[in-house]
């Protein structure tokens, strides 16, 4: 476009002729609708082109500027029929900022525009309504003060300081008791408050009012607020925002006026019907507010009933509004056709009745449950209003939590019962008795295998896992989202709440204090974890189920993302339970099986043993020497069997396992716990030697003590440093890897390394892995094809990532730790710490624990992927850490081109529609690793350049050394 | 060069035609000796060029190459005078592989090749000496057979395990002992021994041996270690390995024949005479072996007295051989001139001299301590040997820390007084009596300024520092290199020594067992912290200074870097003591200056106070509230006293001063001692008040604490989370510099952010700091110009610094955090748990905490850089991690663009000559930032591209808000 265009009429004529970059968002919205025929009010745009021209020549285009806008505002007077600043029922207009992109943190909205002393007076003939016309007034004062001239103000002497003193003198609750005359005075404090703080009278021309405002909203662009919103979220500091100048229409003019909101379909089930709410004489706010109750829409086929006060007052007057208000109606219903038909979309709409004329204000993409944005989805494709396409983008992905976890009976009333309420920290509502202890929650399961329990504690730890296992859900006192109670329960889809600070546990007498009440050991309570609602008693719970229109939006996914590279879905998942669970969430495969959880409960007891044993400073006797090879031979067994299980339910899909990860103190018995157990042998017949074995597992423990853990012996440094368990596990992966291949079902496995920084670490750990699968394939005579790999969890590994991929075939991202060392934030400590205050302040815009920080860790993330694949260009490329199941993050890991993400089981649906989102939003290459049929056959094409670097010793020459 | 060159003749011909690649290290050496016209055995190179080729095209290739290997062979044979196989007095020759970058982990080397069971007997013959000959057959079988075969044996079934045996059966303890017979046995051994595991005889054609060693050396490039080593380095792996065949020549063949070793000047004191030992009939592992005791050099003019046994026995033969040898060492000592002029370097030569023909076999730069170092640099400019340049280069900076601590009085024999060692951690000698408690250390100081006194305990913490910093050393009984004790001396130039795991300290007692000894309180010790010995009494020490020679070289270094844009360096100093000693040391400026220091000793208590305050989740009361800004007020004083002392040492130079950083818990006392001095409060009057206070210190403590502080709330998040300090901190600086500035003192103040990650903390604190100068510049009518830079610390900080760098105006990396996080290592804990053995086990090259892993940790500085520049293009960039004193990082650091380092000041010279070797070994660019003339005042030219994205709020318009 040659010529700039500053200034832009809404209308007919001008209809398709601007984007949003020239007109922003409200101004572009209007536009469409125009283009609709909608009966939206009248208006114009001065551009974002304006915009840009002012912040860079200044007051001195503004002048040029000037006499465009006073052009435009006498095309409004001329299609209103109304005249700016006249007396006699005079224009008033909004004027609003609206940026290409909405943006918090400017100036918004003066409203009324157009108003000063004397033609309130005779807005207030016109209306007969003083009240109405001061009100009117006050809010224009209010507002063009507070965003036009910036006025604050301090103490009593604010906008609402004023206000309140208003109703205090008064002796009045709300504003809508305050009369013609309180407005009027305030009216006067308003423009006495203005003049002092801005040195200015409020302008009494309202082309001036105009001017100034208008500049003010430029002006804002550049305020703090705005700038610290762009910068936060990446938003081009060139645009500039648009202004919209819009006549104001008035639902509460008359009787025949009136305010509504609707639905073009119910938000709360998504049935087709338009649904929606109505006053009479009203504004919008009202209807919002809740002071009067609003009318159902259906009511407008009949709005003064015949036997009504004003229907007997003046019959033909309300039969005449009647009539109106039915046409309305009608002509309401079909723009919600055409709406929908436009959009495909349900729309959320507000509209506004001025004396019979109807006008529509804004539309806009409706809210709605997960349940109903499902079905409206699926009967908008059923409806040819949308595509397969159109309908997988319809339904957000984050919502449908909503619908994999057990919910409270909705017919139920109970928020009478509620005890507390904590942070919500994994969703669904779970029943059981409380029990303060996770070895009695154990307990209680074995003793009666149908008995609903509740694990209550001050906040949960590694070895826990056997009780929160078995219990039905989680509440703790402290913590936070992030905290081990919280990921652990949303990795076993199990209801959480955690930081319910009112809970005061007394451990010993087996109750819990909390606001007053008292709740014992086997007393019954429900959680709600969607709404970290603590309720009093058994309430009935609804389970959930994937089926009908919620299965084929799922399968729809699946054929999207197979059909455009997109990515595919795994679980985390560690137990032959939770892979079986996986697989019925469509889970394509196990991303990540954590060895270690196989330690946890009854097995942690022989894990410290060989742990003492493995790690003792000198020679072993003979012993010591059996005894760890019993150990380790039980160990065996119970991995092996575990594994068997795994393998069977993911029969024909890969499978990830992790070698052993967490630090060995984990697995010793916590200081207290030695202490109270040491005490206990004292009063036991010989307990002279579990004491001695106790003090030297104390003696241990201190030793493996680590000022930092997260940064300390774990992963693969402990299976360098301390081989013997990653031997077993390799050996039980491999046995039973053979066993289950024998007995005719597919498996794929794939070893994954975690925490390695160096190739020197991979290189040891893949001879290792090599020559004990060699062992087991030539003992058995059988083969089994596998892969081996390394999570990209410690910043340096991101860094030489074309080392490492020089011995790994895939990188799986855990994006948990590479947050924490990246971003430099312990997992565990932060949230009260400083994470929450970042968060609250806009320091960080989210937790970077809930979403991938794109721009720092996400980068790391892309330069493992750049180094990995110049190595390997088939390198297979996945994420397993709780981003995986994130739709903002599954979308980025589409971007940045991994293969699959994985994901808590439960998580797994939502993944697979957030991969069908990125996948329509993004077309993408396939990820080399995935040309191949089958995922898992993969293996061992290492690419030629990989062969020219490392020309692997044979297995056997490895063997002999 | 068109045609291949496989094969290559070292003689006068061939000079000056092939470099490194094609040659190797040790055949291009070769080359460079012939040049010189040295006599050198003759030898020629089969080329890395037939290696190549090799490795490509494999056995077939080798037919071709062995008809051009033999070729030579026939010539070497007509330069010798000898023929290979031959049964009367053989060539024998060497074997060596020979890459262009020396590389451990290859085939190395096989001696006396062309020996056979027959023709070893005609050794026999020629030499008259069947043990000789003997020996040299077992050593080329043994070589052989390693290198050429792999051949390793088991148990005692090994080459090693034979000779024991012989000795064994022979009843002697030395292989010198072992007869002709002997050998012969363990010849006729050895060959059994291959046969039975490579399946082959020994070849008896040495035609045969020679192409089989060169074959295994060509092999040998691609075995495991080899390529290990080369990942490690980065070494191209297509480059392939050179082969040396070499004439043998025998320093033990007759009387006329000798071995030596010479330096050719002093490599002690660095004195200007050439310095060696050799000794008559043998060879040169005779004269290192220490076996016999060597001559000095000078003893060649009259090798065998006339009273001597020999020389009555034959006078006219030894006449003869004295004649001989005196001419020899007349060759020698001008060949000795003949290098130092060519190498223009002191140089380490091996000669041998065969039946009166000298060869010189190896030359190489002679190892020297720094004082010799430093004078033959200063000497050999002064003879124009070298230039300026050369001579720099010619000292080690690493060396140089032996001239910069105390040590112990050469003169003085001390090595039976020591009582015990532990790991070397901090350099130099201290002498002192033995306290065992920070605060007793204290209390002598005080009591007697100069007492000198050893702090001796288990390990420090951070609120020891006075004690440590009152004492003239540290000994500790455990930690590592990296611990907190080893850190801090290092800072401190404190003698350290660590980990000294047999002292057994009885605290109570005040005394210290020892290895059977045992040692109270108030005995004197001396430590020897570059050697780690703990030695019983007072021994004299000499003082370090740096005069003379040292001193030019320093000044040379700083010319050097100023005309070649090199770095320049400035002092890690937190204290106006410190400051002073790193202004003495050359410092230009002060790079880190840690306030927290500042807090530490008798100050802790007042800061545990106002933490308990200012962390308070309640609202202050009154009297809390007036007590809290007491301590503020005493802190800014405190603090402000402090900064006045080192601004005015800095005088004219800048200062960054970093805010408090470490994690409040670090401030208030262990709980240990919190349970102290509640027991001890229980028996004083008004101790309830005592006890409570203490009670509340104890839990605020335990809220403070972080599973991985590292990770935590510390560094500016602290800063933002509870700002009072970093307040009152900015505060103390500004007023300083006022006062200092207004005594007619110049003044840059630099003000650092540490642990930054997001620009929204950047920008939150600039405004704090801006805003607190402006306040302080309004009330006093003096201004100051200051930056506001931020630490590189956090990993994400690297990859989002382009918009760090819209607020920071300097970027100094702390690569101490930075490869915490970025390798995910803790330093405090990973020496003992895992690092060490990493180490040693080469999966790492070097420990990253002492010298900047580039590969890792350098990438995230580049990008740092690369980022943080393309916002402010002269962004001011340094370091204040320890590596800022390391040689190696600090030419890292001129590679990457940095302005300077910063290090402790004890290591500011050595930093000064690292830079000065940085700018001659590589040329830049000046860095945009050091563009101005002062460093200081580059302040505020902040960059268009910054300027159109930050508009800054005006000062004035913050302060309202």
């Amino acid at each position: 476009m040659a010529k700039e265009q500053l200034v832009f009429q809404i209308d007919e004529k001008a209809a398709f002729k601007l984007d949003k970059a020239i007109l922003g968002g409200k101004g572009y919205n209007l536009m469409v609708m125009k283009r609709l025929g909608l009966p939206v009010p009248i208006a114009f745009v001065v551009t974002t082109e304006a915009c840009r021209r002012y912040l860079k020549d200044g007051r001195k285009f503004f002048k040029t500027l000037e006499k465009e806008i006073i052009e435009n505002i006498k095309q409004l007077e001329k299609k209103t029929g109304r005249k700016f600043g006249t007396n006699d029922d005079p224009l008033l207009v909004s004027v609003r900022s609206g940026a290409p992109i909405s943006m918090p943190g400017m100036m918004d909205t003066v409203l009324n525009l157009g108003l000063n002393n004397k033609n309130t007076e005779s807005l207030k003939k016109v209306t007969k309504d003083g009240r109405f016309a001061y009100d009117c007034y006050r809010r224009f004062i209010n507002m063009f003060g507070d965003v036009a001239l910036e006025v604050k103000g301090e103490g009593e002497n604010t906008f609402d300081g004023i206000v309140n003193q208003a109703r205090k003198k008064a002796k009045v609750k709300t504003d809508a008791e305050l009369t013609e005359t309180d407005w009027q005075n305030v009216c006067y404090e308003f423009e006495t408050l203005i003049k002092k703080e801005s040195g200015i009278y409020v302008p009494q021309d309202p082309v001036k009012q105009l001017l100034l405002s208008i500049e003010a909203v430029f002006k804002s662009w550049n305020n703090q607020r705005a700038k610290t919103y762009r910068k936060l979220n990446g938003i081009d500091d060139s645009m500039g925002t648009a202004v919209v100048v819009q006549q104001m229409v008035f639902g509460n003019r008359d009787g025949n006026s009136a305010s509504g909101v609707a639905f073009t379909r119910d938000p709360g089930n998504g049935e087709k019907r338009v649904f929606g709410e109505f006053l009479v004489k009203a504004q919008g706010e009202d209807v919002v507010a809740g002071i009067r109750t609003p009318l159902e829409l259906a009511q407008m086929k009949e709005v003064y009933k015949k036997d009504s006060k004003e229907f007997k007052e003046d019959k033909k007057k309300y039969q005449k509004y009647n009539e109106a208000f039915k046409k309305n109606l009608q002509k309401f219903l079909s723009i919600c056709n055409k709406l929908e038909k436009n959009y495909r979309e349900m729309q959320d709409i507000e509209f506004t009745i001025e004396s019979g004329t109807f006008y529509i204000l804004q539309t806009r993409r409706g809210q709605r449950t997960a349940q109903a944005a499902v079905k409206i989805a699926m009967d908008m494709y059923k409806e040819k209003l949308t595509n397969r396409n159109e309908s997988i983008l319809m339904v957000d992905p984050a919502s449908l939590d909503q619908l994999l976890h057990p919910i409270i009976d909705p017919k139920v009333k109970y928020k009478d019962r509620i005890i507390t309420k904590g942070m919500p920290a994994s969703p669904g509502a779970a029943v059981g008795i409380i029990v303060f202890d996770p070895d009695r929650v154990v307990k209680a399961v074995k003793d009666n295998s149908k008995a609903q329990v509740i694990l209550v504690s001050d906040e949960t730890k590694p070895d826990d896992i056997h009780g929160m296992s078995a219990a039905k859900g989680i509440l703790t006192s402290r913590g936070g989202k992030t905290a081990h109670a919280a990921v652990v329960a949303r990795g076993m889809g199990k209801p959480c709440i955690v930081a319910c600070s009112s809970l005061q546990i007394d451990f010993k007498n087996r109750k819990v204090k909390v606001n007053g009440g008292e709740y014992k050991e086997g007393d019954w309570i429900t959680i709600e974890g969607s709404l970290g609602e603590v309720i009093k008693g058994k309430l009935p719970l609804i389970m959930p189920k994937i089926t009908g229109d919620f299965k084929t939006l799922l399968k729809w996914s699946d054929d999207i993302c197979k059909a455009n590279n997109g990515l595919y879905v795994r679980a985390n998942a560690d137990t032959p339970k939770d892979s079986r669970k996986a697989r019925e969430m469509g889970a394509r495969g196990i991303g990540l099986s954590r060895t270690e959880h196989m330690f946890m409960g009854e097995r942690t007891e022989l894990v410290a043993e060989l742990i003492l044993l493995i790690t003792k400073p000198t020679e072993l006797d003979k012993d010591e020497k059996k005894r760890k090879s019993s150990i380790l031979k039980e160990l065996l067994k119970l991995q092996y069997n575990d594994f068997i299980g795994i393998f069977k339910a993911m029969n024909g899909l890969p499978v990830t396992i992790r070698l052993i990860d967490p630090p060995l103190h984990e697995f010793l018995p916590e200081e207290e716990e030695i202490k109270e157990r040491i005490e206990k042998a004292h009063h036991q017949p010989g307990g002279r030697e579990a004491i001695k074995h106790l003090q030297s597992m104390r003696k241990r423990r201190g030793e493996f003590h680590e000022e930092n853990p997260m940064l300390g012996l774990r992963g693969c440094r402990l299976g360098i440093r301390y081989p013997e368990i990653n031997r077993m596990q390799i050996e039980a992966i491999f046995k039973a890897a053979v066993k289950v291949k024998n007995s005719g079902y597919k498996v794929h496995p794939e070893i994954m390394i975690p925490l390695s920084s160096t190739v020197a670490e991979l290189e040891i750990l893949h001879n290792m892995v090599d020559e004990i699968a060699d062992e087991v394939f030539n003992k058995t005579g059988t083969k089994v094809s596998y892969l081996f790999g390394t999570m990209i969890e410690i910043p340096r590994a991101a860094l030489v990532a074309d080392e490492l991929a020089i011995e790994a075939q895939f990188f799986s991202f855990g994006t948990n730790d590479l947050t924490q060392m990246g971003f430099g934030i312990s997992r565990d400590d932060a949230e009260e710490k400083f994470l929450r205050y970042y968060v609250d302040k806009k320091i960080l815009k989210e937790n970077p624990f809930e979403k991938l920080d794109q721009k720092g860790i996400g980068k790391l993330m892309e330069i493992a992927i750049e180094r990995g694949t110049s190595t390997r260009p088939d390198l297979k490329l996945g994420i397993c850490g709780e981003h995986g199941g994130e739709p903002s993050s599954v979308e980025y890991c589409h971007t940045i081109g991994l293969e699959y993400v994985s994901c808590n089981p439960y998580r797994v649906p939502i993944a697979r529609v957030a991969a069908a989102h990125a996948a329509l939003k993004m077309k993408r290459k396939p990820p080399k690793s995935a040309k191949k049929k089958s995922a898992a056959k993969v293996k061992s094409t290492v690419a030629k350049k990989v062969k020219s670097k490392v020309k692997k010793v044979s297995p056997k020459k490895k063997a002999k050394k």
